[in-house]
């Protein structure tokens, strides 16, 4: 069952043309309009183990950016089970991989090493409505504020989040809404008494996940290798459930000591 | 008029010992009894743009540790102006330095390059009480949810809050408070139309602020050197104010390229 | 055939205790005598490349350092066609992982990065004896100067020599002779119109060499993973030798982007 | 006394146009014929202590490349007292900063972090002449192979240089060369019992050097900040000598912890 434009062909899209279905968030996330936006209601969402059941038939697949794909993995199994509320705070740490290979003097070594800094907070991010449109999907009504940050690794990417509970809801439920979403996902990885670093990932296509109460509040934590599981790796893991495959073929799951 | 106790000397203490004055607090953040809680009334907190009157003329000057500085300076003037409101939602990333000169195999080189990791999150990181009593001090009712991570630079410490605005504050009046608190001060730096990077500050004794509306939310960005204005730079700069010298004296305030 | 002592097993020895086979060499190297001298002569130095038949039937197998390996690989073809003469000047760059594992103050993220040093430069490193010992080995008389500095990479080896070229020998003669003793050697890779970098061979078996003249002298460059082929690497290729398993089974061959 | 060209102006000049003064040796080491010949008689070579004496009435002072600056401060006062002979092999480490700040992808942050990699080894480096020059000028003959090193740090030159030790010279007779030379220097510090590292010298206009026999050879330890001492640093150590001002006005001296 193909789309007629793609002939018999399966297009999974690394741009993120295809990301965000509303073509007014899109605009605003672009300040510019969807370049296909006749294609927007075909395109299926490319975060692998949340829409595993429609990639199956896909055509058309917006494999998603680095950080929806680390901010919304542990963050959308509590969200449809109703256990968290309000707004979710987060937090991302993105390696300087996570800007691209691109000949800028603020990519330099000499920029970036022995430096931190905040970039583009809030909704002025373009992952910001990527985020928000998770979330939506997930059918809560949740706010979002997100900040990211440039920090000196090479790859690698951590987001923290903190977002209410739900009354009744403890950390106890959230976690088990997060073993029965990801039961048999091979790479994600829930922690226990531990929290994510991002060496536990690096050249591997996993995500692993964290959580913690804080009085009332959810914080969880997440890691995964923006080079990998929040790029062409998480596409491939797509062309893997799109075709077939085993859902890990081709794709590294441990990593380096 | 000095202690009895000190007979005439002044003493700037940068251990923890009198940087929490309830001894309740002080207990659960630090799983001991405050070695001497006969002194914890005569201590003075040593932020010293905060309590540069009581630094004036205290004989037992507490000097802050580097997390509450850096999170406290941005955010105690809206908050005792009574502009936000609801829970500081404080992410905020430290250098290796600022776990000491210890050889442990979590600091070493090899531990810690090229990896990103969150720890001790929520209260239970002893800074956690620290800041939460700064903001007590403040006069108003704001909660604290604190998550430091560890990311590997050297020196340096970067700070991002997110916390409600109350109804009829903005930026302006934000940015207003944080002017008139700290107008004449020589080491806070508000920036206009940028964030802060840790290397603005490298070697300095400087904090950079800065701050941002969020739909009804405010973000406030701030950056020190856990090695000076975080440690022992802010002691020197509390012997200044309590000996009548200029404030600065001795303290480096122009850092690196 | 197996050692008496071994029964029927084999040893594989990561550490140096029958690396150098000359008493008096090892005592001066280590400051001590060597722990089993009745097992010199039956240890194989397990260089794999070079002693590919010894290793095929030894029961001793002593893995050499990384500093011999990387220094040794691209010298020992050359020296044993007698295409140099004189004395091989060593400079070595080992990232921190190669001092090992270590709770020591001057492995401390804080110490070694942003920081370069040389340490135990000429005769006084316990690897000078071992790089000696297999320039020695390969029939030749040439001496030997080695520098090796500690600088802020994880895991990476890249050694630079220069050697004076024997009368009649050119970069082709020392090509051929690189060529021809590693001739279907799946870890080493002579590379043409380029330079070693580490990133070549990072977290892979591998062996980068390259190699120019300059005005009647030898340059010759090599790049290695000090925790692969410089370790437990080398060890696993030489299981896989001596039990007649393919040479790189179990072992990565192509490393990181 | 000033140079006609110039009026009354002093011209420090940090480009390449003046350092080397043959126009044969200056187009084999840049591709070009130098821009004003007719000054290269005028111009004096800006290696502080070296020419300290011609700087002072110099009107066109070609400030030195930072390879030649910390290349030739150690060995220049051994050479020029006969206490080495033969070839000078220099091994040189520096930090991406001296590379310029150019947006080039090979300067990116991914590019060099945790990597290590030689470059243009040999005579084909542009500072390989410049150094030779310096040599010359020194009244000896000697040789000279250099291979320079891009290592990850953002600032920090080390150079490791083995030569031959003359016929009766020993490390006493190099040390008192260099002593003698360099008393009351105050940029430069002579080491007892400890080695260079690039820290001991970040921030500062220093270099600091040691030295060590091994076996008949002499090896020459040498760090400075490429970006003070090996650069606009040493044009003002330059400007303060030419002016009658303290050597070190304005130049720091003392680095970062």
């Amino acid at each position: 069952m193909c789309a007629p434009f793609f002939g018999h062909s399966v297009v999974l899209d690394l741009s993120a043309d295809f990301r965000i279905q509303d073509p007014a968030l899109f605009e605003a996330s672009y300040n510019t309009a969807p370049p296909r936006p006749d294609l927007l209601d075909t395109a299926v969402y490319g975060l692998s183990e949340i829409n595993h059941e429609q990639i199956k038939s896909a055509d058309l697949i917006a494999v998603p950016g680095c950080y929806p794909t680390a901010t919304l993995l542990p963050l959308i199994p509590p969200a449809a089970a109703g256990l968290v509320r309000g707004t979710a705070v987060v937090n991302a740490l993105s390696g300087i991989s996570g800007a691209g290979r691109k000949a800028k003097i603020e990519l330099l070594y000499v920029e970036r090493t022995e430096n931190l800094a905040p970039y583009l907070p809030g909704a002025t991010h373009r992952h910001w409505g990527e985020i928000k449109q998770g979330l939506d999907h997930s059918g809560t009504e949740l706010d979002l504020v997100f900040t990211p940050h440039l920090v000196p690794v090479k790859q690698g990417m951590l987001v923290t989040t903190v977002i209410d509970l739900s009354p009744g809801a403890t950390a106890d439920t959230v976690r088990e809404s997060l073993q029965q979403a990801y039961a048999g996902k091979p790479c994600i990885h829930l922690l226990h008494n531990t929290l994510p670093e991002t060496r536990m990932v690096r050249g591997t296509n996993r995500c692993v996940i964290a959580l913690q109460e804080d009085r009332g509040r959810l914080m969880l934590f997440s890691a995964i290798d923006n080079l990998i599981k929040g790029a062409a790796g998480q596409a491939v893991q797509n062309m893997n459930i799109r075709f077939g495959l085993p859902e890990t073929c081709g794709l590294p799951l441990s990593g380096e000591v």
